[in-house]
């Protein structure tokens, strides 16, 4: 069995450990002690070191840590290892990967579109996005993320960043404005409403540092954000203007 | 049979005769000629003062016209009349009617959360809600609502318009801003994604009449929807400095 080594043992990480312990031998490590959320679910942990020097290495760490990550298992990889991340954004995470680790690794950059509350019921058709970053792999990944039931597209960092920043970041954006005034959950309300407290559930328990990730980390979010929020004010001032015009009618 | 007319023959009007035909004699008037409408219904046309001359009185104008049609139908309406309106905001057209209409007639303003496309499929189940104005026969249009299989809810005009403000102001504020910036129906979207793109489908068709209806006419609305931008701003800005600050580390 190849060994698998998984950085960073949080929720992803230990979502991943529970499919992928029956296909490989998994080695998981964390800044925090991860022992018993490893003995619970039956892999083994070890040392940055130990899960570095893996045929396949994927980083599960918050995108934040994640620099600082790559530059400390760049000299830690074996030849011929595959790298790979799980991060929200891609064209940073790849950039860091092709500049920092060795060329005698393999890289491939991907984004689960899921984690342990959207994939409970399992990961059949859960979307996982496949990006290149060096060598040929991709192909490899893609395929055995089709052998767990995944739908996999595969795609350009780039593209998959463009794609986000309306998909997360102005979703997100949005949401979490919502859950931060509190919208109430009121008794008389229609269907577009109720979109809007849908989306404040799906959202309600996300972390600040994925918000911010979303938002930082994906060079188009600024734009779209931004571009919602003004045509957001500048539908108020027409409405205002408007209601001026008529109450002076 | 009670005589019902009804003023404004626009997409509500229609709708509503189409309801209201097997109950009561309907006369119908509009600003526009509607003759093809009517006939299409099985209703009669008449002039304003035909069908402010009736048992019942429906104002199923623009809330923009509705200030100047109550001041037109004020000298026209019968003693013992029940007049009545169907506008998306209620503070200001119970007002209005209040405030124009003769003693001798009975007021209830009413918002029927629906409208042709929500209720193509009958009215089983749609939400009317009923506010007493002056008398007491918010009751029978309540008990008819019933009969018709409607939803019915009563209140006062300041509760429905401040659960509006969330309900339909910020609905449509944010709706309209996401249509207005053409969000695109991405290949590889997320369960939150998809909320906002129904809220968009459900949104496009509304007239601007209506949108600035919503917003202006609605004392709460302002508030509301100032505080979601202002929450938007925040966090984006939040983000920028969270950015920043990882940037330099």
């Amino acid at each position: 069995m190849k060994r698998f080594g998984i950085i960073g043992f949080g929720r992803f990480g230990q979502l991943a450990a529970r499919h992928l312990r029956d296909h490989f031998s998994v080695v998981v490590t964390d800044t925090a002690d991860v022992g018993e959320a490893a003995a619970a679910i039956g892999v083994k942990t070890g040392s940055l070191a130990d899960a570095a020097d893996c045929d396949v290495v994927m980083l599960a760490v918050p995108v934040q840590a994640m620099a600082a990550t790559i530059a400390a298992i760049a000299p830690l990889v074996r030849p011929g290892a595959l790298v790979l991340d799980v991060a929200s954004v891609k064209m940073l995470p790849a950039r860091w990967m092709l500049e920092a680790l060795p060329e005698s690794v393999d890289i491939v950059a991907t984004h689960p579109l899921f984690g342990p509350q959207s994939a409970r019921g399992g990961l059949e058709g859960q979307p996982l996005v496949v990006c290149a970053v060096r060598g040929e792999r991709h192909h490899k990944v893609a395929e055995f993320g089709r052998s767990l039931g995944l739908s996999v597209s595969i795609t350009t960092a780039e593209e998959h960043d463009r794609e986000m920043a309306y998909v997360q970041a102005l979703t997100h954006l949005i949401g979490r404005a919502l859950v931060n005034i509190r919208i109430p959950d009121e008794e008389l309300k229609t269907n577009s409403y109720q979109h809007l407290l849908e989306l404040c559930g799906l959202i309600r328990d996300d972390s600040k540092e994925l918000f911010f990730a979303i938002q930082n980390l994906n060079p188009y979010a600024e734009e779209i954000t931004r571009q919602f929020i003004a045509e957001a004010n500048g539908l108020l001032a027409e409405s205002l203007k408007a209601g001026n015009r008529s109450a002076a009618d």
